[in-house]
């Protein structure tokens, strides 16, 4: 009578998974996510071989996936995302199809419009009831927003739950609702609750960080848009996150009353909304526990899912009523195109997530960078791969001034009339390789190891292998 | 940058509509709302013609559409449900299509599987932000759950919400995302929140029906279905109202912990919440505003889709985990079948609604019947019109003693040992006729007046002209 089976073998066979078969993940539990591994060993042990997985962002902790695609379990990687120590067992080439990344608004497009199927999704729930009723809010792996999730339960041909903690029918409030489940597996544990803050999610105390920081919240102040009504998003980089800062600080005591936060959520936002700086705050992904706390007691603290969050087909996306978003970069170019999918040495280290979406949606798309970083030049004639195209990126705010988007002429004058050193970004790349001298440029081979999927589904750059 | 346009001509226009196309509309508002008949006296005026209707219900104060079927204007009525005074315009025959009579799971199982697609959905939304989040449970016309509405604006290829509180993006909380919503239209009143309030919600102060629903809890009682985790559903009529109450007091007296309560919700059913009779209430639509009251301000009292709520074609929906489901029927047969869509004169008034799909998913349907209704028996040979299929029925509760399906004689057995006067239906039949005689069967004409689509699609039954 409910949809709880002994196992996750059980529940692999009942799916009618394939060889050859599109399987799917989130990853809201970040570098503390037990589900991807647990789910691949399983899956590898039954035999199966050319397995296709569509995770939203992968992390180090799933580096086992590396075997799995050598054995043959898998043959093609899908994704928004991946962290450093993947990227880098990635670009040693073991995967003979290039990875495929998409976009965080992108991915469930795609998979909505039939771009990118998925046979099985395996969903990791901080809690389930036994009907298949979800919600990543309350439970020891509690994650906060499940917004990632829910493309993949609309849309798959089988949805699986594993839980940690199972509870009787029903779940109030649900995420994921059971009409889109088909089974459900208890386990000990799905999840690190410790693993889910990851990454660069604290104020960075670097000096340079901080001028940068405070340039742009001086920035946007001058931009005009800094009013009632404000909407805002912030990356979780430590410059970005005192940017935030900064910008919280101007609204206090300017008392602005900004309409919502978005992105994937950290703490600083959270202190925002509770500091009155937003009407609510709209999460696709928790970053930090914080955020995860909020979430769960706050109602102004709404999740959404990706779709919502900013998805190009949908009917609108949050996206696009985003004032201003605050982003990072590994290389910006003289055309304002922007790389964070690969490091100085060319290798995968990253992804669009929300970047280029955002990008998209924001009336002005901001980037916060140093010159150069570890005496390699940042900003750069031609960025090594095109991760978010320039013609949606207006500003970027380096420690020796701030260069504007020439088809942004407008913005450029208020940026200046607001104080702002505004410079050509000609002459921050020159600046850069004053400081670095420049670097002997990376020379592509001819192995395809990455397409880069636009959020339209069209390829926007790939991403080679290095001499 | 906002979907609102300043009118509703506007708005249809943008639309694309055609002649010949199918629109939609959910019933929240019940005969209270004014969005049906606003926004088809406009697409009269803009010189429409053969138009689908597929409303979720249909009341007597959308009476205008009879005019509008007169004139051209409308050729097909898809509906789950229809008052009297509606029901007896149709019946005029009006209509030279077939009325399409769907069930309330059934409704948006078609819409999704495209058996019946949806070109515009007009959305009544008590309120709504500039993007199109909307939700029921705020604003002057609040009607709290939209829970019908869902199917209608994720399949309709254009979506219009109509709203009398617009505010600023982004609502919080919304029950309908911007993801589906094209436009959004500002409007003086939608509805009069006094009309939500339609139809017999009120418990019965009749003898007869109070000895019924007295009879009904204790047959419950006796069933063994009445324990902790017991999760029940009745329906708006004021025996089983009645009945309800009696169960209530035999969870407090008796320290039962059910699990949830379903359906339609009414003021009764937020009591036995509040007095921890349920952990909580899957609400798909508030039939009072004691219920409107508690979906917005207990997070126990959840609104559900009615996917989520019925679906026959959803991975599971909330009747499906259902243990006692309590109905009414204005005739049942001698093998247990229901008519809930005419009266004893054959004329349209009424519908499944969610009759058909709680009696398939209950572990226990129970019809709450007298034996005779304005000297008309109500316990007959054969319905005049196959509501509710006999199969999924299992008892029959009347003044005179309780009917259980020959298709469960444990459950007889269970009722018997529990001190019920457990009867054979035809001892029941005869007992109406003794009560009222045998009056003279309707006789059947040769027109078709309406089809009665079970939950799966099949045609179930159909409704003829009388002679």
């Amino acid at each position: 009578m409910d949809k709880v089976v002994k196992t996750l073998r059980e529940a692999i066979q009942l799916s009618g998974l394939k060889d050859g078969g599109r399987i799917s993940f989130h990853h809201h539990l970040r570098n503390g996510d037990y589900v991807l591994n647990m789910v691949m060993e399983e899956l590898a042990s039954m035999g199966f071989k050319n397995l296709s997985v569509n995770a939203s962002s992968l992390f180090d902790c799933h580096l086992p996936l590396i075997d799995h695609i050598k054995n043959g379990v898998v043959t093609e990687i899908i994704t928004d995302y991946v962290s450093g120590g993947f990227g880098a067992a990635l670009s040693e080439g073991v995967l003979e199809k290039p990875v495929q990344f998409y976009t965080h608004g992108g991915r469930p497009a795609a998979i909505i419009n039939g771009s990118t199927p998925i046979d099985v999704a395996f969903i990791g729930a901080p809690t389930a009831d036994t009907m298949g009723n979800m919600t990543g809010k309350i439970g020891k792996s509690a994650c906060g927003s499940m917004g990632y999730a829910y493309a993949d339960a609309m849309y798959a041909e089988k949805v699986i739950a594993i839980t940690d903690n199972l509870v009787p029918y029903p779940l109030p409030m649900p995420s994921i609702d059971e009409t889109y489940v088909d089974y459900v597996v208890s386990v000990d544990e799905i999840g690190n609750p410790a693993g889910i803050v990851s990454g660069t999610t604290k104020i960075t105390r670097d000096p340079v960080g901080l001028v940068m920081a405070e340039t742009a919240a001086k920035a946007i102040k001058a931009s005009g848009l800094l009013k009632d009504g404000f909407s805002f998003q912030t990356g979780a980089g430590g410059a970005t996150l005192a940017a935030a800062q900064f910008v919280k600080d101007i609204m206090i005591k300017e008392n602005i009353k900004g309409s919502f936060g978005c992105g994937g959520v950290t703490g600083y936002m959270v202190d925002m909304l509770n500091a009155g700086c937003f009407e609510s705050l709209v999460d696709v992904q928790c970053f930090d526990l914080k955020a995860v706390e909020s979430i769960r007691t706050n109602p102004k603290h709404v999740e959404v899912s990706a779709m919502r969050y900013a998805s190009p087909f949908a009917k609108s996306a949050a996206v696009d009523s985003l004032d201003v978003v605050l982003l990072g970069a590994t290389e910006v170019d003289v055309d304002f195109n922007v790389n964070v999918h690969t490091d100085s040495n060319g290798r995968m280290m990253g992804g669009s997530g929300g970047h280029s979406d955002t990008a998209a949606g924001a009336k002005m798309a901001m980037i916060i960078a140093p010159l150069s970083r570890a005496r390699l030049p940042i900003v750069t004639e031609r960025v090594f791969c095109k991760s978010t195209p320039g013609n949606t990126v207006d500003v970027l705010v380096t420690q020796k001034g701030v260069a504007v988007n020439p088809a942004r002429p407008e913005l450029a004058a208020a940026l200046k009339d607001g104080g702002i050193k505004v410079v050509d970004i000609q002459e921050l790349k020159k600046a850069a390789e004053q400081l670095c001298g420049s670097p002997k440029p990376l020379v592509r081979g001819d192995r395809v190891l990455a397409d880069i999927i636009y959020r339209d589904g069209t390829l926007l750059d790939r991403i080679y292998n290095v001499k």
